[in-house]
């Protein structure tokens, strides 16, 4: 029969519907929609040679002369940076001008590539220009936080073909970010311990759900996943921010994320998804928040009982999922 | 330039992306899927003759011996009934025995059919079957909260054409209303009014979001509507329970449904939507909550920004999305 499951750092239940369950393989797309793509797009604004029609880059990696890794302020900013923070009160309604950076890290000059079929120092770039993006745009007295994330395919909400990553940062700290620090602050109110640190070990133990693991990282399926192959990838040190890794975390990040994106693309025929980084606010060294992945594959459609309810139906097991993972083999 | 709102309800912000911002006839679809489907399907379960192929009825409206509208249990529900309910922490995990009901309202006997194109007699009898079954569903000692709604269209996750709706009563109070409760409850501590009140007497005063209006309702854009054309349609009477509505509140619920969905069909091309019935708990009644329903037009794709943040980008502004609402003339 189903289960409710509660998930532990959202604190959102969902639903394990083993009724209408489907086994991981029938979760998995037919056609690989990145191999049908060029390398190459003339009109396409991230392709090499098309520089001119994105506002003025701000970081680039080059190799042997040639742009590997490109950050540039978005055309169409959902936030935007030339004016004042300004905050009213008209009777109960709340507005805040709409201030902040809202940034495109493109990939790669390849428009058919992807980060799970990019080799190791390729996604290392990709990081390296997340963290140095993250530091500067965090160096902006207006912004309270930074959103890291991508979106993989049409499901994902992406407009563009051309692989890239964003950047939002904005001039609060979002409801999604804020309701994790007060439940962690709670449990280690409670418990003198880290959630997600206690989470992590529990994962570990159990070692029904994990995915992937390096010497710095553990990739698994949450206990209560909110949908089919939702995955976390943890770090081991505690460390509330993104901005605080280290060089062999930066690496070693780089690492698993490949690797389990390449189980994705494998297992599940290139599926969409969004990737978001879930860091601490600022630079805090909080003791009760621990900075995180999240990997949502877009592989079903959330309707009117989510919207409703805020639950979630997964009509996946999380743990036959994270076997079938960790079956796809990747080098 | 870009403005962050803040909604009162959910506490959500929302950038209101003035850069991107699309007008409200951009949002229209050029092709009306429903007018291509046929009025009976014979291999459709919900279509008439094929009543064999549901789970037993649960009830049934009948006009001159045909049936109007049928209540049957979902075929492949989220949640059994049979089970008991079984609450158990091991470690960290919390998990509740998957016990609840799932039950479709079938709203029509034609398969084309849709909501936005009945006459007032129809939508009533699709109110009076939720209002059945909500009361029987909440009688169950077991359940905890009633969820009430409808997906209309691929993009809001219906498998099955044939018009229906769905109810999901569960054995815990989902975190949405668990939320919405709290934030309530603390605006009634700090002002001794319903927050909701507030709302509807702030929004008829200004009348710029305002889309549709009857003696017992008010259709309106909320001012931080987190997505194009999310729609609130709040009863007049203070009411914590959708399940304590009177007789004039159900004739004239089905008739503010029935005009503001024929001009989401008119104005934006019959769009896929989701709405749900966001009631109070149990038959509780609460001073400061109030029921109330919200109907969100699935036209834009959520993406990692959304996911990672809670926050949501509107690419159009609630005061130019309600002024064409407004000006699409339905009987």
């Amino acid at each position: 029969m189903s289960e409710l499951r509660k998930n532990i750092i959202s604190r959102q239940w969902v639903i394990i519907a083993t009724e209408r369950a489907r086994r991981p393989h029938q979760f998995t797309r037919e056609k690989k929609v990145r191999n049908e793509l060029p390398r190459y797009v003339p009109n396409c604004p991230f392709c090499p040679g098309n520089e001119a029609q994105t506002p003025p880059e701000r970081f680039r990696l080059s190799v042997a002369g040639n742009w590997r890794v490109r950050v540039v302020p978005n055309k169409f900013p959902a936030l935007t940076e030339e004016d004042k923070l300004v905050s009213t009160n008209i009777g109960n309604k709340r507005t805040i001008s709409g201030v902040g950076i809202h940034e495109i890290i493109i990939e790669t000059p390849d428009h058919n590539g992807t980060l799970a079929l990019m080799n190791n120092a390729e996604v290392e770039r990709v990081i390296e220009a997340y963290l140095y993006r993250y530091h500067c745009t965090l160096a902006d007295s207006r912004v309270e936080y930074v959103t890291l994330f991508k979106n993989h395919g049409a499901a994902a909400g992406t407009s563009i073909e051309h692989p890239h990553s964003q950047i939002i940062a904005t001039p609060i700290i979002p409801g999604e970010i804020r309701e994790r620090l007060e439940s962690a602050l709670q449990f280690y109110d409670e418990r003198g311990q880290c959630i997600f640190c206690v989470t992590l070990q529990e994962e570990q133990e159990e070692h029904t759900r994990i995915v992937d693991e390096n010497e710095q990282f553990v990739a698994f399926i949450p206990f209560g996943a909110l949908s089919p192959f939702h995955l976390w990838i943890f770090p081991k040190r505690h460390c509330a921010a993104f901005g605080s890794i280290n060089d062999a975390e930066r690496i070693a990040l780089a690492s698993i994320m490949r690797r389990v994106l390449r189980k994705l693309y494998d297992g599940l025929g290139d599926p969409d998804y969004n990737f978001v980084i879930r860091t601490g606010p600022k630079d805090q060294r909080l003791r009760h928040y621990h900075w995180y992945v999240t990997i949502v594959p877009r592989v079903t459609q959330t309707a009117g009982f989510e919207l409703g309810s805020g639950m979630s139906i997964n009509m996946a097991l999380p743990e036959e999922s994270a076997q079938f993972l960790r079956g796809v083999v990747v080098n």
